[in-house]
């Protein structure tokens, strides 16, 4: 017997960047923890830059404060380590995700949404490749076998382009101030870190 | 057969602030994890308030930026629940931790210390309780049968006040941007969520 609990779908939403490298963390890992939890992902690509200059920051704080940045760098190549993930340190940070955005937001409920990310991000942050001229996101979407023309014109409509802006509005209306940000039941969650809390709060089994 | 690496106690360094959230989760945990895992504890207070001054900031930075104040206090109160550490959120904060910083680096080598770090911890933020006076140290202290007077006097001398600008000098030197920070084998690990990685690095476990 099932509940009405029980029937529907559990979910996740991530609230992601894709120049931001905790993102990276989570985005190469969110597609295979929550298929093994049985969760769904909602994709939710935003730029974290927009909510930085709503601080008054005219870059990220791993620019801004610089202990901070070299901490990360540091953090980035244990946490790649230990969960298995490909590293290269970007010889530039912060690279520019507005294109790839608008491409990930086009596509964010299509079945190729987390292959799209995920390969936009091991450009940046395995091969320290860009992504932000039409011809890195299309390399990426023709890998995919995709047809990169028509997405990226669909990407780069004026309709498209305000939804992306909408969807950071979104972001910041909502309370996000860095990324990955995930929200489950209402619960926010921030950070890489709290990924595992956000799925097993999704499964029913945290109280949040 | 023993070299001389296991001959030696691997060591981790807590560098931390008695009115710092994420200090108190790692606090209340790090002797019972480090005696575990067979670990020594080097207890390197400091003030953090200091630090962010340094960063051109006049408070912390979850009081400057609402919206990651907001979330810190969710997320605080779901990490006390999960990490089975009693919270009540503070009425005031942060709260004064001068005076209780100096009593803490006077006994950082005594075999009270931890007692006397989770002693004040818990009054902040278990109990809802001011730690800057000395009527509320000397409760800590007394709660531990120390002589409170004589330990106050020590931990207000000038040369003890001197000792705390000079340990939160270097804990700036050293590249400290946040609290906890832990040193294991001369790697920096950032905030409570990383305490786990930092003992297993001192176990000789990770490669850092």
């Amino acid at each position: 017997m099932q509940d009405a609990m029980e029937s529907s779908v559990p979910e996740i939403e991530i609230w992601f960047d894709l120049a931001s490298p905790y993102s990276y963390l989570s985005v190469m890992r969110i597609d295979d923890l929550a298929e093994r939890a049985r969760v769904a992902v909602r994709w939710r690509p935003f730029l974290l830059g927009a909510i930085f200059k709503s601080f008054g920051w005219d870059n990220s704080p791993f620019v801004l404060q610089k202990e901070k940045g070299a901490y990360m760098w540091q953090d980035m190549a244990r946490q790649c380590r230990k969960q298995n993930i490909p590293w290269t340190r970007p010889s530039t940070f912060p690279r520019h995700p507005v294109l790839a955005a608008r491409v990930a937001l086009y596509g964010a409920d299509a079945p190729w949404i987390g292959a799209f990310c995920r390969g936009v991000m091991l450009r940046n942050f395995a091969h320290d490749q860009d992504i932000a001229t039409e011809a890195d996101v299309s390399d990426v979407l023709n890998a995919l076998v995709l047809p990169a023309a028509t997405i990226l014109a669909a990407a780069q409509s004026d309709e498209n382009k305000s939804r992306l802006r909408e969807q950071t509005d979104r972001a910041k209306s909502l309370g996000i101030f860095g990324a990955p940000t995930f929200f489950v039941r209402g619960e926010m969650y921030w950070g890489n870190d709290r990924l595992d809390d956000a799925i097993a709060c999704a499964r029913g089994l945290a109280s949040g």
